[in-house]
């Protein structure tokens, strides 16, 4: 059951905006993003936009749906997300709408997906089958009433032919099981899990931050509350977990690398005033070994 | 005829939000479109303002005056476009008010609105002269009219000292005519067409994209729908084209060049996720050759 | 006596939107901008996002000053600026609320609000101290009342769990002496200042634009009006000063160094379409000589 909008009364209320979020890998020096707003206020010239980010690395499923992952819940419920990062364009590849109880996703079925649904604990499956269940108090329809796309569709900007204008309409309180069919499950994009041997912790980078902090796949909870670890990626060793990004054991002069419990909740790896992956020469897919004690 | 605003009544109703959609090659890293929209919000605090794009390339009056051409019409009738590409501030270079029947252009007269009038079939006279003629249907008005800018005017800034109060007057209702004086031809700036010779069409690529996609000027109308073409750049040979970015004839893991009808209505280039540009070491002007047959 | 909004009535009518003002070093590959959105528009579904830049350089204090001080006053009077520049996060430094007679700024106590109050004249006891005091027109506020902020608060994303929801709460209309403890002086950081020796001027380049215009700290009083002066940086001598950025004394088909004073107020020195710091080699630091006759 699809509680938040539906129980509310909230999706079919049409003036109560319903933000819309958009998420690309469009970059900026195109008018790709301007004109999906474009798009999008042309059908619905109240709705209310909001950029995500339009930095995903070109084509790079996996980075978004790790965005994704660690940023939808901060959002209002009842968003509108509108994902456009879509390397199958104009392919047989669905587009999706998938409602959750906090939020609508209007993307394609290729995974970026992923994150918001392996919350609801069915990863294992997921992994062994390349497909993830829609969840039971989530719905999930592929797009196929063309009545509301822009004509002629275009085979290579299903964003701004198709996700745009439904977004828009969805906004304008369009019921979602007009927009295409329902279906069971959708594609799932497998990423690197840590494992745990004895007390010694094997994960990896699985994202790099504009200051160039690695995020790994550790999670607080994995550390057990450990007081005493050590932290190890490539040859360097980090002997404890800090607070915060300042506070290594490094003097104020001399940048310091740090190992914390990052705002997503991962454990990072981050130079004190300084750029990580920089310095150690470090991509996603780098191992990390934490040791606990 | 103005049609869309006047004969609508649309302009003088100042409660009827009218997008400001902003163009500018101001990249990000200065407060400069920051201070543009604060401008605006302090003469109309209710603008509703969109960024098109401000990664036009320093000074390119030829890249803004495509991404205009190719996006502009994806925006709300009645919009009010402000574009700031402006080598020539604080020359006797006017500022424009240009009224069509879809939307609003505030900008320099200097050509970056090239693309949105030479739909109107004017090019051939307007590249022997370097001027357009203002189609019957619009209006252009070089600014005049100082009352409504901020003081002092700086030199080197009329985006935030001239053309935002602007902007932010003509979406209060104010009528177009008190800003300025009335004239008959603006700047042109002429761009590449393509040649045909028997089945031989000769463009080249005009604009290259954040995905590295090569866009050429050859339109989808030029290539007569032939079932059969052959697309020659530099010494690469593209034996047909695609339906998408993801259908050429190379195998998933060898990533492959594929020629297709984009976005734009214009033939491209692309690598399947890849960077055509960069694989190519192309930059725009790079001759491009389509036989058809 | 904090007049604009006090006395206007403003602070208290929750109905009137006043605009939130973004300033970050987030860049835009995470969705960290992103997130401070969602999270104002949780707890204030109406509010008004602006953003100034997120491309401040990480962790660059002097700049962030920069770019506020130059650019705030151009915003509407009450905006609320919230700037998430923050290398001390989870550190024991403040965050601080300034209320000045024309916006409230929200921030970390670490600096980046310098230029805002040395304009306030009390910049040789800053100097001195590190500390500038709070002017009798100006209120600030250490944040202290965690009531209204995200929980858990993460020891490195303040900006998210504490300063988007003080905002989003004073933009409700929340009065801000419930939000924490008033102080009388806030952190100040020193920017260097120009030296005048007869009639020769020693500066030095204080921030690179987009453009890669060197923006001097010689403000245009310090010229004196002087007719005729002499622009020296590294072994470049500028012999006049221009009106604008395309009219030195060089070739239309030369680039040419032209020295200016840009829309700030200061001496700026560019290259006619090019960019004056990658010709120059030139770095923030930079010195630069004016001799004046």
């Amino acid at each position: 059951m699809h509680r938040s909008l539906r129980d509310n009364g909230l999706q079919p209320n049409a003036d109560l905006t319903r933000l819309i979020v958009l998420t690309t890998d469009f970059g900026g020096i195109d008018g790709y993003v301007g004109v999906l707003k474009g798009v999008i206020l042309s059908i619905n010239p109240k709705a209310a936009l909001i950029d995500l980010t339009h930095s995903i690395l070109p084509q790079n499923l996996i980075q978004c749906s790790f965005v994704l992952g660690t940023s939808a819940h901060y959002f209002p419920r009842g968003s509108i997300h509108v994902i456009v990062v879509d390397p199958g364009v104009g392919t047989d590849r669905d587009l999706l709408l998938l409602e959750t109880p906090d939020a609508t996703f209007i993307a394609p079925d290729n995974g970026v997906l992923s994150a918001i649904l392996s919350k609801n604990d069915s990863s294992y499956e997921a992994r062994q089958t390349g497909y993830v269940q829609v969840p039971d108090d989530c719905e999930a329809y592929v797009l196929t009433e063309s009545e509301v796309w822009l004509k002629p569709v275009s085979n290579t900007f299903h964003g701004r032919d198709i996700l745009a204008p439904v977004a828009a309409h969805v906004s304008l309180g369009m019921p979602v099981s007009q927009l295409g069919r329902k279906v069971d499950s959708i594609f799932f994009l497998s990423t690197p899990v840590p494992t745990r041997e004895a007390e010694m912790i094997s994960g990896q980078v699985i994202n790099i931050d504009h200051f160039g902090n690695l995020i790994t796949n550790i999670t607080k909870d994995l550390l057990l509350n450990s007081s005493k670890l050590q932290v190890q990626i490539k040859d360097t060793k980090i002997l404890e977990l800090s607070r915060n990004f300042a506070s290594g054991l490094g003097s104020r002069f001399l940048p310091e690398l740090v190992s914390l419990i990052g705002s997503h909740g991962y454990l990072e790896i981050a130079l004190k005033n300084g750029n990580a992956a920089k310095v150690l020469s470090v991509d996603v897919g780098e191992p990390v070994l934490v040791r606990t004690d």
